[in-house]
Protein backbone atom coordinates (compact mmCIF):
# COMPACT_ATOMS: atom_id res chain seq x y z
CA UNK A 1 0.00 0.00 0.00
CA UNK A 2 1.45 3.60 -0.98
CA UNK A 3 1.03 6.35 1.53
CA UNK A 4 1.54 9.72 1.25
CA UNK A 5 3.82 12.06 3.00
CA UNK A 6 2.28 15.29 4.80
CA UNK A 7 5.19 17.86 3.86
CA UNK A 8 4.31 19.61 7.54
CA UNK A 9 4.64 16.41 9.52
CA UNK A 10 7.68 15.35 7.76
CA UNK A 11 9.35 18.58 9.48
CA UNK A 12 8.18 17.63 13.24
CA UNK A 13 11.22 14.74 13.12
CA UNK A 14 13.75 17.21 12.19
CA UNK A 15 14.97 18.43 15.73
CA UNK A 16 18.43 19.56 14.79
CA UNK A 17 19.63 22.53 12.81
CA UNK A 18 21.96 21.04 9.50
CA UNK A 19 20.67 17.70 9.86
CA UNK A 20 18.61 16.83 6.85
CA UNK A 21 16.48 14.00 7.31
CA UNK A 22 15.57 12.12 4.10
CA UNK A 23 11.24 11.95 3.15
CA UNK A 24 11.02 10.69 0.17
CA UNK A 25 12.93 9.37 -2.75
CA UNK A 26 11.82 10.38 -6.83
CA UNK A 27 13.86 7.83 -8.93
CA UNK A 28 17.45 8.06 -8.09
CA UNK A 29 16.96 11.81 -6.06
CA UNK A 30 16.34 11.81 -2.44
CA UNK A 31 13.86 14.59 -0.95
CA UNK A 32 15.54 15.86 2.74
CA UNK A 33 13.31 17.79 5.06
CA UNK A 34 16.24 20.08 7.08
CA UNK A 35 15.64 23.04 9.46
CA UNK A 36 18.80 25.32 9.04
CA UNK A 37 19.61 28.62 11.14
CA UNK A 38 22.91 30.81 10.93
CA UNK A 39 25.29 29.50 8.14
CA UNK A 40 26.51 26.07 7.38
CA UNK A 41 30.09 26.24 5.22
CA UNK A 42 31.10 27.10 2.11
CA UNK A 43 31.27 24.24 -0.41
CA UNK A 44 30.10 22.53 -3.79
CA UNK A 45 29.15 19.39 -5.21
CA UNK A 46 30.99 18.30 -8.20
CA UNK A 47 28.34 16.73 -10.80
CA UNK A 48 25.62 17.34 -8.89
CA UNK A 49 22.72 19.77 -8.41
CA UNK A 50 21.31 20.85 -5.39
CA UNK A 51 17.58 21.96 -4.92
CA UNK A 52 16.37 24.20 -2.48
CA UNK A 53 12.67 24.85 -1.89
CA UNK A 54 11.64 27.08 0.81
CA UNK A 55 8.59 25.51 3.13
CA UNK A 56 8.90 27.91 5.94
CA UNK A 57 10.95 31.28 6.45
CA UNK A 58 13.68 33.00 4.43
CA UNK A 59 17.03 31.60 3.76
CA UNK A 60 20.07 33.48 1.67
CA UNK A 61 22.73 31.82 -0.42
CA UNK A 62 25.47 33.26 -0.78
CA UNK A 63 27.96 32.44 -3.98
CA UNK A 64 31.21 33.92 -4.72
CA UNK A 65 29.91 36.90 -7.19
CA UNK A 66 26.08 36.30 -6.32
CA UNK A 67 23.67 36.53 -3.75
CA UNK A 68 20.34 34.98 -4.13
CA UNK A 69 17.14 35.55 -1.82
CA UNK A 70 14.78 33.29 -1.20
CA UNK A 71 11.08 33.33 0.63
CA UNK A 72 9.01 30.95 1.81
CA UNK A 73 7.51 29.37 -1.61
CA UNK A 74 10.53 29.74 -3.62
CA UNK A 75 12.91 27.35 -5.24
CA UNK A 76 16.29 27.19 -6.45
CA UNK A 77 18.77 24.82 -8.22
CA UNK A 78 22.32 25.47 -7.38
CA UNK A 79 24.14 23.83 -10.49
CA UNK A 80 26.99 21.31 -9.77
CA UNK A 81 29.91 22.33 -8.69
CA UNK A 82 28.85 25.97 -8.04
CA UNK A 83 30.46 27.09 -4.41
CA UNK A 84 27.63 28.42 -2.25
CA UNK A 85 26.93 29.05 1.45
CA UNK A 86 23.55 28.91 2.54
CA UNK A 87 22.72 31.39 5.34
CA UNK A 88 19.28 31.40 7.69
CA UNK A 89 19.26 34.31 9.85
CA UNK A 90 16.18 33.10 11.38
CA UNK A 91 14.97 29.52 11.53
CA UNK A 92 14.31 28.11 8.02
CA UNK A 93 12.68 25.03 6.69
CA UNK A 94 13.86 23.53 3.55
CA UNK A 95 12.94 21.05 1.50
CA UNK A 96 16.58 19.91 -0.44
CA UNK A 97 16.22 17.45 -3.45
CA UNK A 98 19.71 15.89 -4.67
CA UNK A 99 21.23 12.56 -5.67
CA UNK A 100 21.46 9.74 -2.98
CA UNK A 101 25.08 10.30 -3.09
CA UNK A 102 25.17 13.76 -2.37
CA UNK A 103 27.43 14.94 0.69
CA UNK A 104 25.31 18.23 2.34
CA UNK A 105 28.99 19.65 3.16
CA UNK A 106 30.17 18.94 -0.10
CA UNK A 107 33.58 17.77 0.28
CA UNK A 108 34.25 19.67 3.30
CA UNK A 109 34.22 18.27 6.58
CA UNK A 110 33.33 19.88 9.59
CA UNK A 111 31.44 19.37 12.75
CA UNK A 112 27.87 19.62 10.99
CA UNK A 113 28.84 17.32 8.09
CA UNK A 114 26.31 13.99 8.84
CA UNK A 115 26.46 11.20 6.86
CA UNK A 116 23.72 9.72 4.56
CA UNK A 117 23.33 6.98 7.76
CA UNK A 118 22.52 9.76 9.82
CA UNK A 119 20.42 11.27 7.64
CA UNK A 120 18.03 8.14 7.32
CA UNK A 121 17.85 7.93 11.09
CA UNK B 1 22.94 34.92 -11.86
CA UNK B 2 20.86 32.22 -10.78
CA UNK B 3 17.18 33.88 -9.91
CA UNK B 4 14.87 31.82 -8.11
CA UNK B 5 11.00 30.42 -8.91
CA UNK B 6 8.17 31.33 -7.00
CA UNK B 7 6.19 28.16 -7.33
CA UNK B 8 2.95 29.66 -7.06
CA UNK B 9 4.00 32.22 -9.98
CA UNK B 10 5.12 29.12 -11.81
CA UNK B 11 0.83 28.23 -11.71
CA UNK B 12 0.35 31.39 -14.07
CA UNK B 13 1.76 30.27 -16.69
CA UNK B 14 -0.43 26.65 -16.82
CA UNK B 15 -3.67 27.82 -18.36
CA UNK B 16 -5.16 24.20 -19.80
CA UNK B 17 -5.74 21.08 -17.57
CA UNK B 18 -4.09 18.27 -17.94
CA UNK B 19 -1.00 19.80 -19.71
CA UNK B 20 2.26 20.24 -17.59
CA UNK B 21 4.72 22.74 -17.90
CA UNK B 22 8.21 22.40 -16.94
CA UNK B 23 9.58 25.04 -14.17
CA UNK B 24 12.49 23.88 -13.29
CA UNK B 25 14.93 20.92 -13.14
CA UNK B 26 16.90 19.46 -10.73
CA UNK B 27 20.04 16.64 -12.29
CA UNK B 28 17.88 14.40 -14.56
CA UNK B 29 14.20 14.85 -12.86
CA UNK B 30 12.12 17.24 -14.24
CA UNK B 31 9.77 19.51 -12.18
CA UNK B 32 6.44 20.42 -13.70
CA UNK B 33 3.24 22.66 -12.82
CA UNK B 34 -0.14 20.88 -13.95
CA UNK B 35 -3.32 21.87 -13.11
CA UNK B 36 -6.18 18.82 -13.15
CA UNK B 37 -9.42 18.68 -13.51
CA UNK B 38 -11.51 15.27 -14.19
CA UNK B 39 -9.65 12.35 -14.66
CA UNK B 40 -6.40 11.58 -16.96
CA UNK B 41 -6.41 7.81 -18.27
CA UNK B 42 -5.13 4.56 -16.71
CA UNK B 43 -1.26 4.67 -17.33
CA UNK B 44 2.33 3.35 -15.91
CA UNK B 45 5.60 4.70 -16.56
CA UNK B 46 7.86 1.64 -16.81
CA UNK B 47 11.41 2.36 -15.60
CA UNK B 48 10.16 5.72 -13.90
CA UNK B 49 8.89 7.25 -10.41
CA UNK B 50 6.77 9.83 -10.68
CA UNK B 51 6.06 12.09 -7.63
CA UNK B 52 3.16 14.32 -6.97
CA UNK B 53 2.83 16.85 -4.19
CA UNK B 54 -0.09 18.98 -3.80
CA UNK B 55 -0.33 22.36 -3.89
CA UNK B 56 -3.58 23.16 -4.17
CA UNK B 57 -6.87 21.24 -3.68
CA UNK B 58 -6.79 17.54 -3.15
CA UNK B 59 -6.13 14.47 -5.83
CA UNK B 60 -7.34 10.44 -5.82
CA UNK B 61 -4.87 8.51 -7.25
CA UNK B 62 -6.41 5.30 -7.95
CA UNK B 63 -4.38 2.26 -8.18
CA UNK B 64 -5.35 -1.06 -9.28
CA UNK B 65 -5.47 -2.18 -5.35
CA UNK B 66 -5.67 0.71 -3.95
CA UNK B 67 -6.88 4.04 -3.80
CA UNK B 68 -4.82 7.46 -1.88
CA UNK B 69 -6.29 10.29 -1.45
CA UNK B 70 -3.73 13.58 -1.45
CA UNK B 71 -4.69 16.71 0.03
CA UNK B 72 -2.99 19.87 0.03
CA UNK B 73 1.07 19.57 1.66
CA UNK B 74 1.13 15.86 0.42
CA UNK B 75 3.63 13.69 -1.59
CA UNK B 76 3.14 10.77 -3.04
CA UNK B 77 5.61 8.78 -5.12
CA UNK B 78 4.30 6.34 -7.50
CA UNK B 79 6.70 3.28 -8.17
CA UNK B 80 8.03 3.17 -11.73
CA UNK B 81 5.88 0.32 -13.28
CA UNK B 82 2.92 0.95 -11.21
CA UNK B 83 -0.55 1.59 -13.37
CA UNK B 84 -2.73 4.27 -12.15
CA UNK B 85 -5.88 7.13 -12.53
CA UNK B 86 -5.04 10.66 -11.65
CA UNK B 87 -8.70 12.05 -10.67
CA UNK B 88 -9.61 15.61 -9.62
CA UNK B 89 -12.67 16.16 -8.62
CA UNK B 90 -12.12 20.09 -8.51
CA UNK B 91 -9.73 21.73 -9.72
CA UNK B 92 -6.13 20.56 -8.09
CA UNK B 93 -2.36 22.29 -8.59
CA UNK B 94 0.02 19.46 -8.70
CA UNK B 95 4.00 19.69 -8.52
CA UNK B 96 5.14 16.49 -10.41
CA UNK B 97 8.47 15.11 -10.49
CA UNK B 98 9.55 12.78 -12.59
CA UNK B 99 12.46 12.52 -15.40
CA UNK B 100 12.49 14.37 -18.11
CA UNK B 101 12.12 10.80 -20.75
CA UNK B 102 8.78 10.59 -18.68
CA UNK B 103 5.46 10.59 -20.83
CA UNK B 104 2.66 11.90 -19.00
CA UNK B 105 0.37 9.47 -20.03
CA UNK B 106 2.54 6.50 -20.09
CA UNK B 107 2.30 4.84 -23.14
CA UNK B 108 -0.90 5.58 -23.79
CA UNK B 109 -1.42 8.15 -26.47
CA UNK B 110 -4.71 10.18 -25.72
CA UNK B 111 -6.33 13.47 -26.94
CA UNK B 112 -4.61 14.79 -23.94
CA UNK B 113 -0.97 13.71 -24.72
CA UNK B 114 1.52 16.37 -24.43
CA UNK B 115 4.66 15.98 -26.16
CA UNK B 116 8.33 17.26 -23.43
CA UNK B 117 8.08 20.08 -26.36
CA UNK B 118 4.45 21.34 -25.62
CA UNK B 119 5.06 21.30 -22.18
CA UNK B 120 8.84 23.33 -22.64
CA UNK B 121 6.59 26.04 -24.76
Amino acid sequence: MLSPTKLADAFERVTDYWSPKVIGQVNDQLLKAAKLKGELVWHAHEGQDELFYIVKGSLRIEFENDIVDLQQGDFLTVPSGVRHNPVAQEECWVLLIEPASTKHTGEESTPRTRSLEEQLS
